[in-house]
């Protein structure tokens, strides 16, 4: 835990303010030392008024992540943020945990980046990554079910993010199955599963979240104004992206235990109320492959049950979604 | 292609002898080259001999894996041994695979080794590997596939394995699901099948073999002298691992283009012929959970359909099996 987010967490902490003779005591170091890091703080973008009365007051915090902040204030967690990393540039949070899980660290650590070079999204496709405006991460899960029972994570972290999103921002997305977050129609997050797996055994699960939180219209490439949105657009204000991840690992930590449960049901019908998939007439595109008809609800394990229109149940478990009229 | 293994081909090919003077011809280098490169062949274990009126002949080969030797051997395939590698020794040839996989290259290529370090076998077990006595290989696939179908890929190495185990050596082993192959009760080969997954899409799958090929006995070590046995112990006559390789890949090259169409079927009616475990009652160890009942055949993408006590049909992709009285 460094000095720097010691510091951060007694000037939260403090109702009114701090003196650097307190914090020199509390934290065993010179009163020089917490100067020099209260201007380093300052320099990250860190509001900290200094008056002789009241001592250092935090007054405003810079939309950066910093991880032991966030570890800091997340506290306690099952299994979600036991460790948090932060990148400052990446080429995929995604592409970083994988080599993390193959030199076996335990499951719930976390990794974000300010920026990615190299964001995947489903399919292969590109998840566009600009410094500093999205929040961008991966979680490691070494779950212990069959693989086919790895689409219940995709429904937690979905379910996480919908909430996640409301209880920050007052604002509450719809899902579109499968992974998929979307607001005023357009698409604001997405999660990108991906599992390393014996025919029988997860070796692990790493799930990999975008979301766009501080984007302006401008912000996006061309081909992507009329398909994307952002927190910031649809909300009319900035979001703290240090507060909304926050939100994001205490939800995906609670619901990873009910996911792995027979409580699974209940993240289910949470999902099912939430997305506007469901009761919908469907073209489901899977490579060369289409399916046609009616998404249901969705089975024990998360995959959609899809009605077609010969009357049968199939069970989808990917693929491109559109709503048919 | 080697000067080595040119010569090497063109000895195989010659049913007399082969002048020096042809070889250097053939191959554009000097005679000296030619005897060079035939002194260290003799060295690595290649009986050749020469005859002023004859030429060179080649009368023995050592049974070590030779990649460029085997490529030749081999000669032209759709996918598998597309690219030949042989490692003398390496922790796994499975996470050999798995580096290379991730590097993109593409499918089919093959990894052998002849000493493993960290041999893997299902389930986080270990598969001993002892220096030339065993074929331990990997190969790469790309299916197009979901994730689910991946179990096709075991049902066609289990089949390519046996078949070559066959074509070589005159034994029959029987199957045993999902993995094994056994000979007079006892393992001599086994598959691991790995893959790295989206939810809907399959990134690679590996495919790692393993076969007992020239051990005797007193080479295994002590807990597995009942469990396992080797082609050498149950045919009693020493078995050219390299012959077994190129029956191998030509067998799996044939059925990997079966496997992923629409004539699995009859890769699984093969299966099925060749598995003891069909009609047998058997209890199922998946972890904490067991399944009893009896193994009636194989589903569309391999996995085993066991009709429980209760009368339900059962879908199972991997487990621990024990036949039961």
């Amino acid at each position: 835990m460094s000095l720097d987010a010691q510091i951060l967490g007694a000037l939260r902490a403090a109702s009114g303010g701090v003196s650097g003779a307190e914090l020199a005591a509390q934290f065993r170091v010179t009163r020089a030392a917490v100067w020099s890091r209260i201007q380093e703080l300052r320099i990250l973008g860190y509001g900290i008024e200094a008056s002789p009365h009241l001592g250092y007051r935090l007054v405003a915090s810079p939309d950066v992540l910093h991880a032991d902040d966030l570890k800091l204030r997340l506290g306690r967690t099952r299994v979600v943020g036991r460790e948090i990393r932060v990148f400052q540039e990446t080429t995929s949070t995604n592409d970083v945990m994988e080599k993390i899980a193959r030199d076996g660290v335990a499951e719930g650590i976390v990794v974000f980046a300010e920026k990615q070079t190299r964001g995947r999204g489903r399919l292969g496709r590109r998840w566009h990554s600009p410094r500093g405006l999205g929040l961008y991460g991966s979680v490691l899960f070494r779950p212990e079910v069959p693989p086919m029972s790895v689409t219940r994570l995709t429904i937690a972290a979905a379910v996480s993010m919908a909430r996640a999103i409301e209880l920050v921002t007052g604002l509450r997305p719809e899902i579109k199955w499968p992974n998929d977050l979307l607001l005023g129609g357009r698409k604001v997050a997405g999660i990108l599963t991906e599992m390393n797996a014996e025919m029988d055994r997860v070796r692990y699960a790493i799930v990999g979240l975008g979301v766009d939180v501080n984007h302006t219209s401008e912000d996006f490439p061309p081909e992507l104004r009329q398909l994307a949105t952002s927190l910031r657009v649809e909300g009319r204000r900035l979001v703290s992206r240090g507060d909304l991840a926050l939100a994001l690992l205490r939800e995906l930590d609670r619901d990873y235990a009910r996911a792995m449960s027979n409580r699974f049901e209940e993240l289910a019908d949470e999902w099912e109320a939430r997305c506007t998939t469901i009761g919908q007439q469907v073209a489901i595109q899977m490579g060369a492959r289409q399916l046609r008809g009616r998404a249901e609800s969705l089975d024990t394990d998360g995959a959609l049950l899809l009605r077609t229109e010969h009357g049968h149940l199939e069970r989808v478990v990917g693929g491109d979604v559109t709503l048919e009229k």
